[in-house]
């Protein structure tokens, strides 16, 4: 028998639990044993849970249980998360996770600590929610080459632009209806802000190339200057505007950003919409394979969590690993190309535009003067913008 | 080093020796150990080859080699990779395979006979080509409980039904278009007849429900008699016409159907084009997920070949099974409802449809009487189409 500690009894950890329970049949079977949560840590109240002898306060009482094999850390952040993976690695029991942020930011080093002390840390629910990404990269696309990663990573932020196209809601309007769903936090600055995509495409980034990106090094921009004149403008281009988090390898640099882009209409990205998630794998054998499903939600999440459960007693033996090595592998956007569609002030001209950007194709001149480049490169948009009067520009995919 | 031999050097077995030798550098890194290719067994002469000495003919050259821990079974059909299969198992050798005929007919029994003999036989290769999904089922789905699977199995109907949909080519003309882009056999009877879709959605249903479906049984429908006239009608019903692979769980019964659909516009399904493939897979944690790419061709077939490979490299401890158990728990369909499109003979009166279906929609009276009923017993459809000038009806999903 497998006994279980789940750290932080929340969304996930609380779905952690339903799943183990409402599924245990299936999961003894598939496990080879049966799985059962013997602590859950938390440090609220849960003296009228009825199974309220589960609960502890003290990190250390699970640690001293030789009988627990598994740790689920699902309290998120790095704060307490951070210290008791570390702690539970070096004690010799696998981890399992949904912490992005922890995986994006000390993966490298988790992972060697897990290998040093003969377990495990496997992170499936860290992408995608329940969608099977991680998992699949390390062992069905493990035949290729991998070239590039891109996609829809976060729900919130294409629930909000989904009712932004699809309804004509200001942004505004359909983030305040997102929290009442349930679907963003009060404070949604982790998602609104591509903080959360850029998580998780360095994640993406660093198992697909076997380095450790630094978030905080990857290029990005959340979806809150977005407005429903770029909406508009999209259309024009016969486009939807999606928060894309894009990762590719050239040689042994990698290239990695979080921003909104222009997706065409008919495209399966473009077709993913309200909190659904499309992760797209590029390989030199598979070619293209896409990954698509509920990216959040609590039984979601709890299902890839338990499924790294089910992974390690059966006896999980990938090489799971990526190294920590400096961000100087990390190439900046600014010699990348794109195409833009470009809001400018009336005062700055067709013929201005043209002498900068060479062909360009004249979107509106209603109000503001909105136009779409050819590829060029993000060095010269960035400083055109500085230097004249262009309110803002999103790139094209 | 793990010592591979190749059964069949056709369009699958080259590849996978290709993909072996072009990402042999990754392949070795990921699998921890170096793969080579030390035998190929072909009946054709392949002196010529610039590694001729791999080739023979001999199978008994293969088995004898203690060295060869991996076999590749990529003959496909029946005849001789059955007993090779077989033969290789009860040596202790592991195969790998990408034969969907034989797995979907035998696997529960060649899964048995590697466990006795303590290896593996992998197969995610059969289903999606290179698209993961067997793995991700029994691995990242594992805590769910898998009530429904359905999707585009099978390229080459796709591309041709694409074709119908959106150039208006009749069925012979894109089947001929097909066959030159090599998308389908000369004898195209396996594609366009649903019996490779049939195969398919049984090894998943197996999979997921734990016992073997008889591909015989599973009520199979091609595209040969999908005309424009029903691209036409479904047209007006905002929908397009694919081929559906679907099986479904019921307390302990499995149902299991392959047949031409009407999927609404919008869907990702009716998204899906050409030659891909995508599958929907159903569980009571994760809710839906999909799995999107090219579900065919040399390098992403290979591709999931050589995954197997490298699985079995690093030590893959899955417990892959399901059980021979007869057919009784197969439900028939007849049973089963759906909604569905007739297409009627004249003399057919509106009158007589709703004496029988209850309320009906009618799509058109030109020429023929064609209407759309409400959900209705399979078993009224069939028995009415007997009875009635009835010339065909399509399910809608």
């Amino acid at each position: 028998m497998a006994k279980v500690a789940i750290l932080g009894f929340g969304t996930v950890g609380s779905g952690v639990y339903e799943v183990l329970n409402e599924n245990a049949e299936g999961i003894e079977k598939r496990a080879g044993e049966p799985i059962t949560v013997s602590h859950i840590l938390d440090i609220r109240d849960f003296s009228n849970h009825p199974h309220s002898e589960l609960f502890t306060k003290d990190f250390e009482d699970i640690l001293a249980d030789k009988e627990v094999t598994v740790i689920a850390e699902v309290i998120g952040g790095k704060t307490f998360a951070f210290d008791y993976t570390k702690k539970a690695l070096m004690a010799g029991k696998n981890v399992v996770t949904s912490n992005k942020e922890l995986v994006a930011t000390h993966g490298a080093e988790l992972l060697k600590l897990a290998q040093e002390n003969g377990v495990k840390y496997l992170f499936e629910a860290s992408v995608g929610g329940g969608i099977p990404i991680i998992h699949p990269m390390y062992t069905c696309l493990a035949a290729n080459e991998i070239s590039e990663i891109f996609g829809i990573l976060n729900g919130t932020t294409n629930y909000i632009l989904t009712q932004m196209i699809q309804n004509g809601q200001s942004f505004d309007v359909a983030l305040k209806n997102a929290q009442e769903l349930g679907y963003a936090e009060a404070n949604p600055s982790a998602d609104v802000d591509g903080i959360d995509a850029c998580r998780k495409i360095a994640i993406l980034a660093d198992l697909a190339f076997g380095k450790q990106l630094s978030p905080d090094k990857i290029y990005t921009e959340g979806i809150t200057n977005i407005d429903l004149s770029d909406v508009k403008y999209a259309e024009k281009l016969d486009s939807v505007i999606k928060l894309i988090g894009y990762c590719k390898k050239d040689e042994d640099e990698v290239f990695a950003r979080v921003s909104p882009m222009l997706i065409p209409k008919g495209t399966a990205l473009a077709n993913t919409s309200d909190v659904f998630n499309a992760i797209l794998v590029r390989g030199n054998a598979i070619g293209d394979v896409m990954f698509y499903g509920r990216g959040a939600g609590k039984l979601p999440t709890a299902s890839a969590v338990v499924s790294d459960i089910i992974e390690i007693a059966v006896g999980n033996c990938a090489k799971i690993m990526w190294e920590n090595c400096g961000d100087d592998f990390m190439k900046d956007i600014s010699s990348e190309t794109a195409s833009f569609v470009v809001r400018a002030d009336k005062s700055f001209t067709e013929d201005k535009a043209k002498e900068i950007f060479g062909n360009i194709t004249v979107i509106d001149t209603d109000g503001e003067f909105v136009f779409a480049t050819n590829s060029v490169k993000e060095a010269l948009m960035a400083e055109t913008a500085k230097n004249y009067p262009i309110k803002k520009y999103i790139r094209r995919f």
